[in-house]
């Protein structure tokens, strides 16, 4: 199913090459201020611009078609659209006879029988986390908490100011590579999340993984903490509003926020579709044969996942905000 | 709150020095055969007994007071119930005041404003991971598929041979370790989870992130997967029925199960208890202190924690199957 | 919250005088022939044609933007848009001042604090029940069932030949009545629904009182059972596909549904806006004062709501049939 | 599914004849004063003692397992266990043959595929109620509202002074009767409840129908206001409060309580067992047979079963109280 949240209620819909995709907002508090413009700055910080990124240019243009009077949010679900305008049509109806590798093509024709809308990646595409940004952003005008998030790894490549030179050589090998971003949350109120399933650090995984490509997911020091002792690790307090002088564990304390910065990395794998030629099963000739994918694609999608990310992280603290700060 | 779960569902209830722990069961297939002595076995296998375990003991004996006739599931809720017997009672008042690092002691107190069972860990307690793996072992009673786990590091140690030496040391510092433990399943149908939020990494990322001490969790090759390109990490479709050559995405493709091995990594951080003095804001003194944990630990809970991980899996794809596969 | 089901689930959103209203249809099976003029169809039935009915006359052209290809679902959401197009723009800043009686005025303003779409009932409008209606035609089109309804009361008129008639006199008076309609579901499945939580009488029950104006509900004899005793009231099995002599408890027992017609009648109180003065509170004047209620409404909303009533059964038994029949 | 409620969860489990039957109730704020007396007090109430209720006599003693600390709830789930003493352990297995008319034989039957626990109704059995109205007496105590309940209807008889002769007459006719109860909550907030799908009265409505034997329900005037003009039936409001001159609507517009008394009434059929033979069709005669039911049963149901819809309301009151009043 295509919604998230309890109190703050997201549901999506949309697929790569049909008219519109878009997302339904409940539970946006009446009275806040929705800004059309920061919903536009926020989607302009997905596009495609930078070196590595696709040549597929969409306005991405937000439309609200309700739940928004006079500039605030009516307390009626706000519904947002946006259109889809620079398809190609070009013949997909090969994928089903050569499921791309690294792809969902075998496992949706699986699953929906052949019915599917396999064009451009259907509903498995990309192009659905534009509006999963345009909710984030609705999200973060209910919050007083501040987001960041940064690339620290793109493939091999730990030393950001040679982003552009490194990838230029993964295009010139047709290749792709994926990336880790991290993500911090400031001015985090103590108390969001609760066991045993509501969990702060639980929700932000499952929206973490709910976004395409994302494969890995760690709090803090995260799986390098293995290295650590019990008591290097613990944070100590330092004071009476539960900072501490270490974050090893990024926030999060038995699921419930303890009031210093949510921190967590998340691991994006690389980009499926490469120009390179792979080998994938063929369906019709029955035998392991060359496959060339076309289409126009992101060889780092890492370097527009992070506002993705962002919001996405807004999305489940609007509904942890609602359910548990009054 | 303390329910997961759409078509199964689990609710669980309990507090570490309370009278009972226990677990509700909903959305068993009637005529589903339940062997208590199954349940009773991986209950043993959380058991601390090993080297670098709390020398707490329980019992844990499971009572099923209801859902269950002749041996088989009715098709209503099962309820299983564990009493707390072999409980201390010492005092922890003073857990308010010098709230234990690492711990959920001082977010407790805000969250729960003082009402909270704070004695042995209450809610938060490890003890709470019992019914879950008596949840998960009534979960595998209805899956065709085999669970495995595998500690595959503690603390700093990857050889598995010099595991009672290693944490021989570890009690001689008074210190804790963390681990990450590999779980594998296998025989597993294609098409289990859904795009948007319903994915089956999803779900799984936040089933683990609900178990006490997770703190990172990863697919497959996981985070090391980003030194791979694109050509190297995808995994070619070798046979019809979706069998790839790699399984470097741990089993699923867009968030649904692709028929292959379904393959994870837990991070487990350093028990949060160690006998060894810490500092920690003294909300009395309204200085930082130093703190002597008394209590019952274990050194390296990891060695404890395959089981809950693999039943937690188990409690996650039985709600899978049930909505997806007919 | 304006989503509802579980594998079946629908997301409405919309106001009555904003651009567009809609629902996001989730949990379509893939594969299920959608047949737009079947939408319209139903639709049509909605719309203000006979007597008694409002002379605001909309288009009501549901545009499909995403989740059918070639006819078919493809197993993603479908999103419905309709625009709202017969937007009278006048004056209903006095609604804050004067609230109409037996309209959500009042309560609306309390709970949205003054930040709600006031104009032309805003999402309290009946408006609300066309997007209903296009998700129950395509319930219909994933189900066996047959479902019909009729007009059983208007008012005091029992005999429905002389409709008209009485209902111009109803408007000669400038007032308004209510009806009782029946709804009957042939052809049901034996074992739609399920204790405690899930009963098929209780999840009809919630939607039909989701439906705007609806006040009472009742299965089989329903009220007028009270004066049966229990060997008259209880039905008699007849064979073993658990037909049934008479049918006093509308085809569902325990919560379950019994193979038997599946009938229930609905109470649905009269329009609220009448043309005939009426006294209210008045909020500036602080005294109750006269009000003569504008726009362009329905004498008698139950000569049009009987389309909805079925399809919002429908959406229930959608719900339903996945989550039971296998 | 066995649970109810979003921030105040129930979750049922138990069966006539099992060991124990219970409920985990979820969400309640900590600090919330929890009087075990209150609670049985309140089963007290449901017990059977008054002519026309059955001679089976349970303690119904509530056990509290969890989620209370000295007196006060702790923000964990408490769980509340009844243990089933008083089983009669007689032969259920001709229900299979002969499906008693009224009940849930044959529905459970085909539905579980005869695995359902049979014996005294199994978990269709009214002991179920025990829980609920254990659960119910917990949202009270977290309630400013008051809750009332009144019998205004049993079989055909109206003057309830004459309640225990009529019932009398039942019984030497061994048959049953059903009845009207009519409740009301006094001293309620305004903006309970929201529109599409969380309305109050549509919650109140799915919440009745769960309990066992409920076959209708109105709000205010009910059916009866069919026989209303608009002018007539709209609620005059007389105050800035909200108060309104009449209550034909309950209590509820547009799904949202309005600050009067909520209203509401409830039909509640003939007991379906009764010492009188019946005709019901025998599976292995394949025929249609003479059955006399055996047991122990009330001849009116109604009798006990006013606690029931109160504190089934409570439980509904206490979500909405959590969700909407801050």
């Amino acid at each position: 199913m295509n919604s998230y949240g309890t109190l703050f209620r997201i549901t999506l819909y949309g697929e790569s090459h049909q008219n519109a995709i878009g997302v339904v907002v409940d539970g946006v508090t009446p009275g806040t201020r929705i800004d059309l413009e920061r919903i536009k700055a926020d989607l302009e910080l997905r596009k495609p611009k930078a070196i590595g990124t696709t040549p597929r240019k969409e306005d991405d243009e937000p439309i609200i078609t309700s739940g928004v009077f006079n500039g605030y949010a009516t307390g009626s679900p706000i519904h947002i659209m946006i259109e889809n305008k620079n398809i190609k049509s070009k013949d997909y109806e090969h994928l089903k006879k050569q499921p791309r590798p690294g792809h969902a093509d075998f496992v949706a024709n699986e699953k929906y029988r052949g019915f599917q809308d396999y064009r451009g990646g259907g509903r498995f595409s990309g192009r659905l986390t534009a509006p999963l940004v345009a909710a984030g952003a609705i999200a973060k005008m209910m919050l007083p908490y501040r987001f960041e998030h940064e690339i620290i790894q793109i493939g091999t490549l730990k030393d950001m100011t040679q982003i552009d030179s490194y990838l230029e050589d993964i295009i010139r090998e047709k290749d792709s590579v994926g990336g880790i971003i991290k993500v911090t949350i400031k001015n985090v109120d103590i108390g969001l999340g609760e066991p045993m399933f509501e969990k702060l650090d639980a929700e932000l995984a499952k929206m973490m993984f709910s976004i395409p490509a994302v494969k890995g997911f760690e709090f803090g020091t995260g799986f390098e903490g293995v290295n650590l002792k019990g008591s290097a690790f613990n944070d100590v307090l330092i004071n009476d509003k539960g900072k501490t002088k270490t974050n090893h564990s990024g926030g999060i304390t038995g699921g419930i926020s303890n009031g210093n910065d949510i921190v967590f990395k998340v691991f994006i794998k690389p980009t499926s579709s490469i120009s390179k030629e792979q080998q994938t099963f063929d369906f019709k000739e029955q035998d392991i044969k060359t496959l060339k994918v076309g289409g126009r694609h992101d060889v780092a999608i890492v370097r527009r996942a992070g506002i993705i990310l962002e919001n996405c992280a807004a999305i489940v603290l609007a509904d942890a905000h609602l359910k548990y700060i009054k």
